[in-house]
């Protein structure tokens, strides 16, 4: 690959963080580094491979001579800036929720659909991360078996709201621990010692945004625009790694073994499922983390055709940050 | 109600401190209380009314004359103990899983299958908490819809697990913010800031004991035996109160008001959904409650007929004490 100016925006925030900790680890060819931030942010300086970079306000020319742009800053920043960055002749790879159901931007996951990659107009989107590991859990059985139907309760990591939510979260466990009063701001209410079920503001059909996306994205990574899905999402009190119970059916009869199979040959995803150990994936062990975990793999007792999985994966990493940096090493090499 | 000559088994337990908080909270006629542990837990004193009492080593003998005897010492306890209290003469409510599936000992929750209490041949059985709350959510549906499906996920709290799981947990929590080890005992795996997908031990078909249970005692409960139930059983890491995803079909269409009037009219369920307040269950609010709390109610987006419940309550009261309590109530009026 050749060495391009890569610019991160929201480099300060936990996604962007992690984006810059993997362009590290792989060894990514960066020439030129532009780091980019809201005005609270800019001015501070962020280390990457031991040069410390002073972090520049986020502004429309900021994206000059830019060959790739991960943006990691929230749907507003990228809703504001995206399209004069690819304007401006930089890839936007968008880790906001911004363009991902946009119907002429695609939604990638380079394990499962790598072709949509050649069809952008100078952005892409990467899915939510509660979508990504269940679109990588799904695949390979929807590909062998069609599925039929998928019915899914989240298990969030406070990270999966941003770096003001990590610090909420920590902050209430203290002030519990010394029985101070609790406030939520970011949150809906308190998450220590607690479950939220809401992900985002609830629209008119009593779902709320993060069920609505893992839905329609879902959808749209599987390419299965009729697939039924149905989400409940859930905020528990851990910070790290969202974990989800996944109840599946499928038009084919696939046994357990045969989940298991395509499952270990899937890329990306790794199975831990032995009962007789009490192995299977937990978000202590998926902290830090490339691959997404599956196990609990169960056939149901009385639907036919019916299966249960249990889907681990580190939120920041193939959620959101590793996944951004995938699609860059996919369209340079 | 004629004051009586009440034992409690397992008077140190969560679920036993909690059955006599709710026997004097309802003034519950007790004439004779004894005390009965384990003989690691006799000889240590407990409160009641303002008195003291030392609690017995349980024996074969510290039934007689015991009008009922509330077990809540575990499965162990109840198989050795409960047929000898019962052939004493005293009518045994069991909180343990040890009778629950017997075809010919009666699975209660006054709210929903009063009538089996006058089928009992001296056990009467509590089912697990789990169960308990999840089927106050669905019998009102179930009567007026039936049921044609039901896919649960639960978000369990440690103190389902006992006051060793609650102890273990607050230990996990102390020695994570003290930079110590880790050590589980109680759970299969840390629980603190971690999701365990794990119920009991696992069975042959994958599933673990407390899903098998929830499955089947729900179908006993709701005297519906070839109910489609599926249940994924996780521990979250709070300390009280159970939480659950649930989704089910019915075979009539239910519309969201309707659901609501009909859960607001069922004895014993207290419905909080306002999404635009954002008010749901909360288990921080259920911690004390008796009352099993339905929110989050929703039609599914795909599949006709289908709807979501977030179902919330205090895993120790509805779920076990208040129960028992109840059953002795209604047999004693």
């Amino acid at each position: 690959m050749e060495a391009c100016h890569l610019a991160v925006v929201g480099a300060t925030g936990l996604v962007g963080q992690e984006v810059l900790r993997i362009l590290e680890e792989r060894g990514f060819p960066v020439g030129t580094l532009t780091l980019l931030a809201s005005d609270r942010s800019a001015g501070s300086r962020v280390e990457f491979l031991s040069r410390s970079t002073v972090v520049r306000e986020l502004s429309k020319e900021a994206f000059d001579e830019v060959d790739t742009a991960i943006f990691a800053a929230g749907a507003e920043a990228s809703h504001d800036y995206a399209r004069q960055a690819a304007q401006a002749g930089a890839l936007v790879l968008d880790c906001s929720s911004a363009f991902r159901l946009h119907p002429h931007v695609p939604l990638c996951v380079p394990e499962i659909n790598p072709e949509v990659l050649q069809r952008h107009h100078g952005i892409i989107a990467i899915p939510h991360g509660m979508t990504t590991q269940l679109a990588l859990a799904l695949a390979p059985l929807h590909a062998e078996a069609t599925l039929a139907r998928v019915v899914v309760s989240t298990y969030q990591a406070a990270s999966g709201r941003g770096r003001h939510a990590v610090r909420e979260f920590d902050q209430q466990l203290r002030d519990l621990l010394n029985f101070r009063p609790v406030e939520a701001e970011i949150f809906p209410h308190q998450l220590a010692f607690n479950c939220l079920p809401q992900g985002g503001a609830f629209v008119d059909n009593g779902h709320c945004e993060e069920e609505m996306a893992l839905m329609d994205e879902t959808r749209k990574l599987l390419a299965a625009p009729d697939l039924p899905v149905s989400a409940t999402v859930v905020y528990v009190p851990l910070a790290h790694s969202h974990s989800a119970s996944v109840y599946i059916e499928t038009e084919r009869t696939l046994s357990v073994p045969q989940v298991r199979d395509l499952l270990e040959q899937a890329p990306g995803v790794e199975v831990e499922d032995d009962c007789r150990e009490q192995e299977y994936p937990l978000a202590i062990h998926a902290n830090g983390r490339d691959e997404v975990f599956v196990g609990r793999i169960r056939a149901d007792l009385s639907i036919p055709n019916g299966l249960h999985l249990w889907v681990v994966a580190d939120n920041l990493r193939k959620g959101a940050a590793l996944n951004a940096v995938q699609i860059a090493e996919h369209l340079a090499s």
